[in-house]
């Protein structure tokens, strides 16, 4: 199994990482969202494409926003979907990731969105399927650790082409918390996928992980030479959790050197496109006025983010053609 | 906006309060509600009217049993329902209401049904709504703080019309915690608005709040003289927050007052409905002998607000004709 | 009400316990179970056999694992399905079990498949329903205390048969926790029913309840002893809660005496099945290489569990032939 999200035709079977994925399926899971955009504006806005398949959200960590975009997805698909919040259930009970997955495999499942603190996980389970020859099982990482977030990143690229058009001219920054970002590591792999010459990464020296420069990222910890003639910014949230730690001094020291703001916003191109994974800490990493103003692209990105993912699951499951 | 709840073809697009809602707009909601009792009865209870529709169950305070009557009355318009406790999730992560409703709507929701402890929250995202000019995005009011319960008023309205015919020659009395009582401020617009001669408050006067007599509506300390030739009852639920606090010396000493006993239900007409929004305290605010005797109308409520929540949904989706 | 679960024609209206089930029925839920074996392989997973019907999944007590098969089963029979975990809910406002039923059954409910801590409450339910005549919705006990789980004794008899044909020639031992196992109650209780001739009982004297010999049960508390020349051996569960209780030393000595090894599987027929309700505990009542050895079945238990409750189901509502 040497990339385990292919199968042995090269098609898409799991979506695990950005990492390791041909541009020539990127650029048709973004063809497919495509097709999709239209159909969220009709007044029944489902397709029979999933119709009778069962799709279970499993989230081992708690994840609404992200849960409910899968949810919408299922349902616009016609698919049944059955939502398992695991902390709650049989991981209480003491039983293993592996017969969990197996239980619910034995139930027919037809895939599981899979979102789990600890990196690997869904590639844990996609190993486990194949192992036990059951090709007809697909899985979709809704976010694994510090590892990946792929369908935040497809739709990242989704949003980007849709402003953009052409990747192969752009400068694109991603600032904040680049260490412990999951989204940051699935763009900066999308972005090179895709062909973007120049991808940056701003951030307090705490805050970027090594190794940047080796996948050919330019780093600053100086925002405002950071965004000097970008094209695209993409804001990362900061983690509650590290706002009072040792890594950062507080919230209102990180906005002054790290939050955008129209003045800084100024620097990048006029016609930049500023955006957001979501949910936003306004005045910690971002002012409104930027976050509601003209160049702010974070709603769109929610919208294109139903339609990638609804792309990503009919690709996944094959009933896409 | 002077009426937020009308479009300015006066159609009702959200519904938020009773309040300033025109009778022909709440006779209409009745008629329409009429159409779908009998669809519940049916082998296949289900109707087309909202297929592909996404309804958001937005519950910033917890409520199973309404959420219920919303999530059925959604699944036999055949709606796709998404159920959000908000408590759980982005609220908690520091995300602004309406940021949390931006988002969604972003995901092309097509209706919010609202539940939150706070007065006028349900306003302040039809208002938002309206200034971000989203008019296919609409709002129904699940029961905001102390100030309205606006489907739990109306089903109480199919209830007495289905009972009584003709509200013009009636005496309704509404007997409990008045002050704290959404349910008691949405029953008395309605009844008002459909031209109800004489409304009755009964309680102690630490429950019953000022301004009672602006509204037309005449208040009893002493809960015998308060029915005696009433038509309607409606009593209300004693919280239990309040039955061991400073207003109400406790729930014994409450029931020996206000309590609704065969011996006082004889003191309203022989033909007297008592009605009762649930969940009952019995033994507090209500003897058993009446919850369960033949005057009692209190499920007969239950299955007119499934209809009642189907013809708000439809009518304010405009799927209704 | 003699045998509540039938009705006057001795159709099924209601599954509380196999015991007192006519042999005819278990025998017609089966062969309806085979039928719908095969749907889960379909494309489409679905069949409109329970369109439009409202199932209310009513969990008392939490089980996520039995719930997702109920919903699973639910909804590829195309109802509507209402999950209410009633802890967080009514009964936390103090609102007593049979008016939350009569609640749910004013909002035309059609099933409640209910799971409660209490032995009986499924019972108590129906009695109510028939009391109040409202034969039109059905319960189906989804676990009771320590009474009976008939679903999983239903589906275990599936798994028997299917593996072995007949069950008038078998030796099925059931091993562990038998006092507090409801599961054990329903399986013995199937067995006997379907005419097994020997029905062993192994565990500890602190856990195996006085009268089975008077159920026609043969016990052991030696467990080589009580495995030789059994054709099925069904494991059970040990509950976390009694691991270091008074009636066990510990699950390390626990798994010494009764925990099922590959020596003592080699004590029965050769082509002796193992079964287990899940979840399994690993290492205290079964050893992994037995649990995924070739003579487990205890995956294809869960597969044959939907096909089980799908028959349930549709017969209890009627809408099978």
């Amino acid at each position: 199994m040497l990339n385990p999200q292919l199968n042995k035709h090269g098609e898409l079977q799991h979506l695990l990482s950005i990492e390791g994925l041909p541009k020539s399926i990127v650029n048709h899971i973004l063809d497919t969202a495509s097709s999709f955009v239209g159909i969220s504006d009709r007044d029944v806005k489902k397709v029979p494409l999933m119709r009778g398949k069962s799709v279970f959200n499993l989230f081992f960590e708690n994840s609404t926003r992200t849960r409910t975009t899968f949810e919408i997805a299922s349902k616009r698909l016609s698919a049944d979907v059955i939502n398992l919040n695991i902390q709650a259930s049989s991981a209480s009970k003491g039983e293993s990731l592996l017969d969990t997955i197996d239980n619910l495999s034995a139930m027919h499942a037809d895939m599981f969105v899979v979102r789990h603190a600890q990196s690997g996980a869904p590639y844990l389970i996609a190993k486990h399927l194949h192992d036990t020859k059951q090709p007809h099982v697909h899985v979709v990482n809704a976010g694994d650790g510090r590892h990946a977030h792929p369908t935040q990143g497809l739709l990242d690229m989704y949003t980007i082409r849709h402003y953009k058009k052409d990747f192969t001219n752009l400068t694109v920054a991603i600032v904040g918390d680049i260490l412990h970002s999951r989204v940051a590591r699935s763009d900066i792999h999308a972005l090179t996928t895709l062909g973007v010459p120049e991808v940056r990464a701003i951030g307090p020296h705490t805050l970027l992980p090594g190794g940047l420069e080796q996948m050919g990222v330019r780093t600053f910890t100086n925002m405002e030479e950071g965004l000097k003639g970008v094209d695209v910014i993409i804001m990362l949230r900061l983690q509650n959790e590290r706002m009072s730690g040792a890594l950062l001094p507080s919230a209102q020291e990180y906005f002054k050197s790290y939050g955008l703001t129209p003045e800084r916003l100024a620097l990048a191109k006029p016609d930049a496109i500023v955006m957001h994974p979501g949910p936003m800490n306004r005045g910690v990493e971002i002012d409104s006025a930027v976050a509601d103003g003209p160049q702010a692209v974070i709603l769109p990105q929610v919208t294109f983010g139903i339609a990638v993912r609804m792309a990503v699951m009919s690709i996944v499951a094959g009933t896409q053609g």
